[in-house]
């Protein structure tokens, strides 16, 4: 939340210290709304009177709810990311992988599987209906995919995986595993699907470590 | 749309043919709204007037949108897997199983990747928003899943999949890798990240064919 564009109202004006808390309030509470009732559940007056604003509070932060819907996008990407570091950022084994893979099986067993993933459930409901979020959400899926690449990358810089591995599609392989599983497994109410997603691609990955 | 559930009114009584006709063209309507604009966005009126019927004839036949939705889910859960007929039912080869996505992956090509799959986007909607529903959709992904599954079993039967291949777990993560290309595609309105998502599933399936 950090970023200069989040620092600024629809205009592009800097907020103050205070408007800024008020702004990430109203962007919390929103995207705890939107998580549990999706996007088209969630109305202006929900957000009000979860966040405690007014209206014309939510309007001069957002200008429209899809300006809302833009900076829950943001938010979540932010938020999920965070969650994963610094296990994101040292994917460079396949020991590492596991670890990342798992460690998000875990947290969603805790959950019971309720809720699914945040930035892939926005994607699914907002990708007919809102472009701007299309292409936000896109850029969210390669900030999440970035890592993953640049990992599996060092690790065949490093001889650790074969010259033929083709590690962009690698990683998008793994980024599709994790987001099928995760909707297979939130639907079953069961982290094996997960699992067993996950597993097949980082097997597949390890095939072409050297022996 | 032939089960005995499809032939009879939400009180099980049985249609007569015209009430069977006008049942299916509710049902249509309702799964072309709701698969562009979710179900969320999709109000009775809209249905209404996109089948031609009156308020009261949608809920003689489905008593409210929770039972359309239900019947919804069943429908596009029919055609979608009649859709896939035969390639589906004969997955007992690598190459079958790579002319499968493929064949997915050229419908969608021919559709921009706009709407993604109709099941999943179902799923992610009403996963935390409506249990039966989300009872439902897992029978769906059932039903999906089960002949992937037993086209492996049966060639690890003829002994062209290696014993150590976990034919349940490779069948999970091979409907993921679905699922989740699908949607990464969706969003980047491209098919590389489905492509490559399946393509490292079946390369690891492939790994337990014995040389």
């Amino acid at each position: 939340m950090n970023s200069p564009v989040d620092a600024k109202g629809p205009e592009g004006r800097r907020l103050t210290k205070p408007g800024r808390k008020t702004r990430e309030r109203i962007i919390e509470a929103a995207a705890e709304l939107m998580f549990h009732r999706g996007v088209g559940g969630t109305s202006i007056p929900d957000v009000q009177s979860a966040a405690g604003v007014s209206a014309s509070q939510i309007y001069h932060y957002f200008r429209d709810k899809q300006g809302l819907v833009l900076a829950v996008v943001d938010f979540q990407t932010d938020t999920k990311l965070d969650q994963q570091r610094p296990l994101l950022d040292n994917l460079d084994s396949i020991d590492a992988l596991r670890a990342w893979c798992d460690r998000a099986a875990d947290r969603q067993d805790a959950m019971g599987w309720v809720g699914g993933c945040e930035i892939g459930s926005l994607a699914s409901e907002l990708a007919e209906t809102d472009p701007l979020a299309r292409t936000d959400l896109a850029a969210s899926f390669e900030r999440w995919e970035a890592p993953i690449r640049s990992g599996l990358a060092r690790m065949q810089a490093r001889g650790e995986l074969s010259e033929s591995a083709d590690v962009t599609a690698l990683a998008t392989a793994l980024l599709a595993a994790v987001q099928g599983g995760m909707l297979l497994s939130q639907i079953r109410r069961s982290s094996t699907a997960y699992r067993h997603a996950v597993s097949a691609v980082i097997d597949h990955i390890e095939s072409y470590v050297p022996r």
